[in-house]
């Protein structure tokens, strides 16, 4: 057989150093973020009083192609580092293709995705500011989770604003985060200006990531010593997840193995950024090609059914404007199980880098998607989060594609974390009553029309 | 600063080839099961109807001390296995001991727990004397996870009995089970002549896990073409968990070091007998000294309150007498959180060993148990299962003992699962209302009384 284990490790000593900022090998560098009173570009410093003050720089770096990865950092990295690239023997076989599939496991750490590579870098630069704590929201509650792991650990305080409804529907999640000290509050609530406003317009609200997000700004920066962290769509968030496709490279490397395709699930962009950054850099740099897939929800498909314009970030329009594919701020996704993929908008970085064609995009339903999510499990052993399960899927339509022209592509793939807190989406899809929700072209013209007329 | 890593890896072909059956180097065998009919020691044929006639072979094989583990078996260990040795140095630091601790973690499979490793050896052997299918029973639900991973994986049919209570108040631990392909079944049911009886007799009962156990091997003996597996106690079980304490070994000869004291949570003894195999075949060949600690809830102690004498396996009383520390088949454990740890008796292995001197024993309590998980969560990361908290306390009160004698010393413990299914227990220790029940003198004579008279 072949002499490729079934997981590539690298050892501890092979963690990358510094994370590789794809920016500084972009010639069309992406948009800058403008302040929504003004529509002037902001600087570092105008996000001080929202962000750590090295995270802002992060924010704004486009020059610099590798950023050091503090020691702090990376022996808390060394705690669940290096995840291993998986070699999919097992899948390969019961689907009969020729192709040979790899996929990155970033599942396996308590917070139980990807996150957390961002989470202990924001908590240390917090830490390392003399902050006294961090704020944030959190809708499916993994970058909740994977940030009250990451505070525990150098001691500061975090609070967290969870969607009404995910805190009651995701109790299980919520105590996680409470086991790891963090205060987690039910959103909107009555400890800030915009919750209280908010409740008294909508009374009884579940909630919304929007309404979280405008609580949790709005805590960091009313009191002494808080700041805002944010688990995706920042350029911040995309460098610090470089580590995975630095590690994906150089396991590839190591078995002498060049990737054909890449495939990763899209929502803000976090997990995909950072597995394709040192790819797409090869590519920028005219040293090789590969094939890059970004897969999103038929439900919120922002690539795919967006426009490349000016956007708020957030619902409650106080945060920063970003020039994004984005179905509108006001774009309700529907109920899709992938919490995590239901994002109106999508990281400027590779909003960017798809508008220049350096990847493709792709949306899938998600009745499919936890078909693909329960082939998986059983003969890979991991139960998939609903999120992963995007990639999942379109791995398998590609390696099946193998099948029939008989090409031995090598199909690499983000597995971006483990479906432990999904089970009633699970639950839903095994008694058949799961459904698939699309929304309309005049829904999306609808929302679009509210985007500021900027550019 | 050390040259041992965080995570002590072995490579894929590290992975040991075949398992060791300590009781070939016991000079005191374990005492035989008796037929509860007559009182004769069974034979392997006389196993024959119930389980699979390899099983049934190595369940009375005392005298080989390797068992080559099958190419299929070992296959699908590669898929999450070797496992990690971790040393904790997070831990260490936050103790302020100069003790150096090691846990070997078992709960990186989506079966969260070390159940796996027998679970696909014994579905192994299933599929390979042509059956159609398994019965088991299942309580907390780890068992019942990992033979429906192992069974969708030979694509056999799995048949749960699952105690009621848990099917009601565990519904994801059974949605990993359905989407894994296996039947669950609340217990006691209709299926069975048992559970009718049962359920007439104790109209409304939550079921237990003796119920349940009689249940699963009615199925298996009136169906054609299925047998019964069980996940714990049975010297096969013990057999395929040698595989943890044999990588366990081969990581800390890796890295030179030499442990001085193994500690395991036990409840029927899998994980610990799994640990100590090889350490405790160095003890009995005479060529190295360890300090073995077993750990047990103070709400189900066996070893530090029960006697060892013959007792039934089932408190239907319909399966073999098997001589084992007991608190009697009729005890009825408090509702520790820690359901893996809820059995009445105990492998006849340990037992004996434990008769012998060759480990101790010690029990602790729940809400001692949920601190010590908090403190080792927030520092190393991992959310463990309450099973698996029991050696997490134990190892930290040794730690800080060395920390007051100034030892160094090797300190290596079983973390056998994740928890991210028992965070109703976190929440109750979250909120301050968890309780410790500790049975009385006159509970443990009362049931004990009732032991039949043998020997």
């Amino acid at each position: 057989m072949s002499e490729i284990p079934y997981k590539i490790y690298l050892s501890e000593n092979e963690i990358p150093s510094a994370w590789y900022n794809v920016r500084a090998d972009m010639k069309n560098k992406p948009a800058p973020l403008l302040n929504p009173g003004t529509g002037e570009p902001l600087k570092a410093e105008d996000l001080y009083p929202i962000f750590c003050e090295e995270l802002s720089k992060q924010e704004m770096n486009n020059t610099d192609k590798w950023i050091d990865i503090p020691g702090e950092v990376l022996d808390f990295y060394k705690m669940y580092r290096p995840s291993p690239l998986v070699r999919a023997y097992c899948l390969e076989k019961a689907l009969g293709t020729p192709a040979h599939i790899y996929y990155k496991f970033e599942g396996n750490n308590t917070s139980g995705s990807h996150k957390l590579n961002s989470a202990i870098a924001q908590a240390y630069y917090a830490k390392k500011q003399g902050l006294k704590g961090v704020t944030t929201e959190t809708g499916a509650g993994q970058w909740g989770t994977a940030l009250s792991m990451a505070t525990a650990y150098f001691g500061l305080d975090c609070q967290v604003y969870m969607v009404k409804v995910s805190y009651e529907q995701k109790p299980f999640r919520r105590e996680v985060m409470r086991t790891y000290g963090a205060t987690v509050t039910p959103s909107p609530s009555m400890n800030t200006n915009v919750g209280r406003k908010i409740n008294e317009e909508f009374p009884g609200t579940d909630g919304s990531l929007g309404c979280a997000i405008s609580e949790a700004v709005e805590a960091a920066t009313t009191q002494e010593g808080y700041r805002y962290v944010l688990g995706s769509v920042l350029n911040q968030v995309l460098l610090h997840q470089s580590v995975i496709g630095l590690e994906t490279k150089a396991a590839l490397d190591k078995v002498g193995v060049k990737a054909d395709m890449i495939i990763g699930c899209a929502g803000g962009g976090s997990n995909l950024g950072g597995l394709i950054s040192p790819f797409v850099g090869e590519m920028l740099r005219g040293e090789n090609q590969y094939e890059i897939i970004a897969v999103e929800p038929a439900s919120c498909p922002s690539f795919t059914r967006g426009s490349f314009v000016y956007d708020f970030c957030d619902t409650g329009r106080v945060c920063p404007l970003a020039k994004m594919y984005t179905l509108g701020s006001n774009f309700m996704p529907a109920p899709n199980h992938a919490g995590g993929l239901r994002y109106h908008g999508m990281s400027t970085i590779l909003s960017q880098l798809y508008d220049e064609g350096y990847m493709k995009a792709t949306s899938v339903k998600q009745t499919d998607v936890f078909a693909a999510a329960e082939q998986f499990a059983r003969v890979e052993g991991i139960l998939p989060a609903p999120e992963s399960s995007h990639a999942i899927k379109v791995a398998i339509d590609e390696a099946l594609k193998c099948k029939e022209t008989g090409e031995a592509k090598n199909i690499v793939f983000g597995l971006t974390g483990t479906g432990y807190f999904d089970l009633v989406a699970y639950q839903k899809y095994n008694d058949g009553i799961m459904d698939d929700y699309i929304p309309t072209d005049e829904d999306i013209a609808k929302s679009l029309a509210q985007c500021p007329k900027i550019g």
